[in-house]
């Protein structure tokens, strides 16, 4: 299962919506299937299904079933308070530029470059570790004054680290998170969810991220 | 002007909300300004202040704008619509993961690099123009069949492409475009709305990048 498409699932399991996972093949031969880049042109996992509409971009589908689905399972956009709502904004956006572009490469190195029987590249991972890490002391500082990274509530801002994180917190490197107090507690916390939880039991690294969701209508 | 400060201006003015720019000083020596670290812990522009409210991170700025001003201007998001609205969710989502990651590089080795006293680097410069070239090639096939990214309709998606390529058309790189036509012909388009010409003129690589911005309510 990709990060990205573990992304989605824990997204939809916050909302309560019934969904299938339809396995695809990526690939014919060398070639990308015609009939996957016609769902995504960029030829990545995940694809949402739901009726006619078909969606690519993990962010933007977790966006659009918390959205379409605001009155059912938990409120993970605070749609009800404008100010709220705003700072869910500025730290998926946060995740998204800040913590994404360090994290991803860390992971890469641990999970997939082995895959390629090549050992992990120590200084891509040191150099990350340093840009995280800096990261971190913005997030440790932050959750000292709020629970989760928008306020006081869970929301799809702290959502959305949780397939990075969950594969990092297995390696050498869940030190940068276990070294900071508050980040730490805010780990521990989000990822005991029942939600969380049972997502992080099908997060397996080398599995074929070849997966197309279907939500089905409620 | 940033990039990123422009793309928050452009909003503000799609959506005919009254603001002004507040000058900042982000250093005070070689430390970044604490009263400035205390409204962004990134330290970095824009801020966006409405009342008592403080953003940080362009793109979330922008989304609050077209939210919270849903009603004024010109509909940026298709609120009324969930699937069009769904849509200019990917498309933005193409911007910052797929298209932002080609372009930044490109746009910093042309501007910001001279700017220190060093040549640009080529290998950069090319290398990123390949990946550039292959995200817009998706995005010709998608032109040819809509109007613009989301469809037939202008949407915040398309305006969060409008600082960096426009620095981009500036320079022999323009050509990734150009030689695209139906991209091409988007890129005319979106460059010549009034808004779009009316920020294009601020906008000039060099000038101290230290703005806030604070949005008058209505």
């Amino acid at each position: 299962m990709s990060t990205s498409t573990s992304l989605v699932i824990i997204c939809l399991h916050e909302k309560e919506v019934d969904f299938e996972l339809v396995p695809v093949d990526l690939f014919a031969g060398e070639q990308k299937q015609p009939h996957f880049l016609a769902k995504n042109p960029f030829g990545q996992v995940p694809v949402l299904e739901d009726g006619d509409l078909t969606l690519f971009e993990s962010r933007a589908i977790s966006a659009y079933i918390a959205e379409k689905f605001k009155e059912t399972g938990y409120d993970l956009l605070r749609h009800q308070n404008l100010q709220e709502a705003a700072l869910v904004k500025v730290w998926m956006e946060v995740e998204s530029q800040q913590f994404h572009p360090a994290i991803a490469p860390i992971v890469y190195q641990f999970y997939v470059v082995p895959l390629k029987g090549v050992s992990p590249d120590q200084a891509i991972i040191d150099d990350n570790l340093e840009k995280l890490g800096k990261v971190l002391d913005i997030y440790e500082a932050r959750l000292s004054s709020t629970k989760y990274l928008a306020g006081d509530f869970y929301s799809l801002a702290d959502l959305h680290h949780l397939p990075y994180t969950c594969y990092l917190m297995k390696t050498t490197a869940a030190s940068v998170i276990n070294e900071r107090p508050h980040v730490k507690a805010w780990w521990e916390d989000i990822s005991s969810r029942p939600v969380s939880k049972k997502a992080a039991e099908g997060m397996t690294f080398g599995e074929k991220c070849t997966l197309k969701i279907k939500a089905l209508l409620l």
